[in-house]
């Protein structure tokens, strides 16, 4: 069908003011008098809305004038210029076909709706002007985070998702199981036997491709990653999804520099993207959604970022202990109020804090010299705190080694990552930056579940 | 660090020849004499390696002799142009540092392995010539799909991995739980408790994102998913995996001609994109792994695609019945010996053959008029047979209904997708591209487990 989208009116009006076209697109609104009505339409490929003027002289005039919202139309007309009116064009309507109708239990009728209720009808929400905007900026999102890291030649790895190794902690993770659960196969122990299930032993999904995704940066030197994880936590928050994406950079010959340098130039890259690609929406957020957000955006994307170490940082905050819920110090974690306080209020831009304690980081960062700290950052952002989380990864085997038996770990459920320090080993970073974090940011929406197209909680894996 | 690329002493080596250059690599051989040695150095950014000459002026002269293949180091010196020689360049090594040495019991010696073996070290063999080409290609090819949509402002879309709904057959799913395996909890009557679970219900990984997608087509028009898809099917085949990545496309106001369009366009595109960006890989695949590669992509890239209905076909081959393993008759699905005498001997060109009979497909998609067929196409390529699937979507609701119930199909289970073709159905259709076919198919690698990184398959969930 050759049907031009409304997108591609709004970009090239000079090519179809004066001429006939054809759209095809959905009823936002209607109204008619008599002898003439206007349609409001929405054909999904931009923000906008355009204006259909259509009169009795259409032989289906009652037709068209009985539509409800969300009905689907195609619509052949003269584009019009109207200077004097809000939009900068309409159509004259020639001939409206109706493609489908619509009822008027249609749940999105013009009145507004909370995010609650629209949570209810994912299949609908889209269909209004907050998820028109959040879903497409999370698509733009995507395509400029693929953009940034191949522009610079970095190798996109599809890490696995279901995984035989539980190596950041089993109780948070999704068993993956072909057995038949009303009748589970027992070894003679009476223990369930996974050799009878669809991978020969237990399987679960992953929460990380960071340590596969090591294996390809010791053969490519950049890599990335970008797909789904998963945590089987009982979190019910505005920021735990139990399924969500994750992109996670490593580079090889490459050091914590190097990985904060890449950080910050991922994140400005993606916002001034979405600022030049989502003009409208970015607009529609900062007005209905999140006042400050385009003066806090433009910020983080001009500023050079600053950098304090761990022990610094803790220094300034224990000055202001009295200030915080959570009193703060020296091999504490830091939480949000006082990850905020640092980027908000002390720095007034985006920050790293480097050099954190080993106990309270994995065991995978690199020791420090003065093996009390290892070589980790996290990037800290104004109106949300932390948005980042990387290290330099420990490359000396015996260093690691010795670190896992600190920590209980048994090297032979890492003999993959361990080879990569036998053979070849360099220094190497990597961060890993949760993808809907990300889209909360540039869009300001506060509920994860707004931000992913039908999400997945405790108790919800509705559509 | 400051290193500059292989790739990028390749791509503009006019601004390099003559000058100190940094670089960092493993080692792919090695070979010395008593007062000078040349290293063949392969950093992972590109497919060619760069030699360098090192003397024994350097004081660690022997140390780099005593270097094994694999290990990794970090060489300035001076870039100086060998007209002479087989590579365009080499460098004058004034300094070479050893990041991490390798061993003997390094798996990857200079000698061939088979690729068995190698499926055996998934975490080394992207460090070989075959891989290095096949996951860069790779790479290349997600990139290029993303490309193609996004510059044709379609709507990245990810649907959910984890669903509640089993509507395209429970039998080959995988189950997700959180439930204790050991001590399942019971409900009264005595079976699994699925109120317990993580979700309060039973779910499973998904084997489609089209009903999901078809949902955001409706809303933004045009739209795409790339993401993670789950078989829990017991064949053990070169072709089947139980993970791999699907792209699907759904795009509204449509009709099964744009959809073949779409999908034309799309894979001249992506072919197009790795001729183009991956020279030195594709012609490694064309010498080394399938002869005729680089000339059947060509001829695709540059043909009109074909067309013809499954009746004709039928017709077609009828009457060379004699040829085949399974015979055909008006009815039967087309087999893999089928298609490919249809594209390779009938077209010797891309085919898409559509209007299949109604009790082959499935429930979605659109009836014909003539009540027996429906509005759905493969697309054949040489050398492999169907590479794409797709249909018009039925969307009339009272037919939809009627198909459902010849099926067996509860309503109830489809509520969200009934509820499209309730308020604003239109035209729509959309395909199925499976990745990992799509990358056989493009760098003639033969087995699905050699072009996934980390493959899952029946009894297989190593690394």
């Amino acid at each position: 069908m050759n049907l031009i989208t409304i997108r591609e009116l709004y970009k090239n009006k000079e090519n179809y003011v004066g001429k006939e076209v054809s759209v095809g697109g959905w009823v936002r609104s209607i109204r008619d008098s008599k002898t003439f009505g206007f349609v409001v339409m929405n054909d999904g490929t931009f923000f906008e809305t355009l204006q259909i003027v259509y009169s009795d002289k259409l032989i289906n005039f009652a037709e068209i004038s009985k539509l409800n919202v969300g009905a689907a139309i195609i619509v052949k007309g003269l584009l019009v210029a109207t200077p004097e009116a809000k939009q900068p064009f309409e159509i004259q309507a020639a001939d409206v076909t109706v493609e489908g109708t619509s009822t008027a239990e249609y749940p999105l009728q013009k009145k507004r709706h909370s995010l609650e209720y629209l949570r209810t009808i994912a299949h609908l929400r889209p269909r209004t002007n907050t998820f028109q905007a959040v879903f497409r900026v999370r698509s733009l999102i995507a395509y400029a985070i693929h953009q940034y890291f191949q522009e610079r030649d970095f190798v996109y790895v599809h890490t696995p998702l279901i995984t035989g190794s539980d190596c950041e902690g089993a109780g948070e993770m999704f068993r993956v199981t072909t057995l038949d659960m009303e009748n589970l196969p027992r070894t003679t122990e009476g223990k369930v036997d996974y050799n009878e299930d669809f991978f020969n032993k237990e399987t679960s999904l992953t929460v990380s491709g960071q340590l596969n995704g090591e294996t390809y940066a010791m053969a490519f030197r950049n890599i990335y990653t970008f797909g789904p994880t998963f945590r089987a936590e009982n979190s019910n928050t505005t920021r735990h999804a139990a399924e969500f994406w994750m992109i996670e950079p490593e580079i090889a010959f490459a050091d914590l520099q190097d990985d904060m340098m890449l950080a910050e130039g991922m994140l400005k890259y993606v916002i001034n993207y979405v600022l030049e690609n989502a003009k409208e929406e970015m607009q529609f957020f900062n007005q209905f959604v999140d006042k400050g957000l385009l003066e806090r955006l433009h910020n983080v994307a001009t500023s050079e970022f600053g950098h304090v170490t761990y022990t610094e940082a803790i220094e300034i905050l224990e000055k202001v202990n009295d200030r915080f819920e959570y009193k703060v110090s020296w091999g504490c974690d830091l939480q949000t109020e006082h990850e905020r306080y640092l980027t908000e209020e002390v720095y007034k831009k985006p920050l790293f804090v480097t050099d954190y304690p080993k106990d309270i980081k994995a065991f995978y960062m690199k020791m420090n010299e003065d093996n009390k700290t290892v070589a980790a950052m996290d990037l800290l952002v104004p109106g949300i705190g932390e948005i980042i989380g990387g290290s330099q990864r420990e490359d000396d085997y015996a260093k690691l080694t010795a670190r896992m038996a600190e920590l209980d770990l048994k090297e032979e459920d890492y003999e993959f990552y361990l080879d990569l320090r036998k053979y070849g080993s360099t220094r190497h970073a990597g961060f890993g930056l949760g993808f809907e974090r990300c889209v909360m940011y540039l869009t300001g929406m506060a509920n994860i579940r707004d931000v992913i197209p039908f999400p997945r909680t405790v108790n919800n894996c509705e559509f």
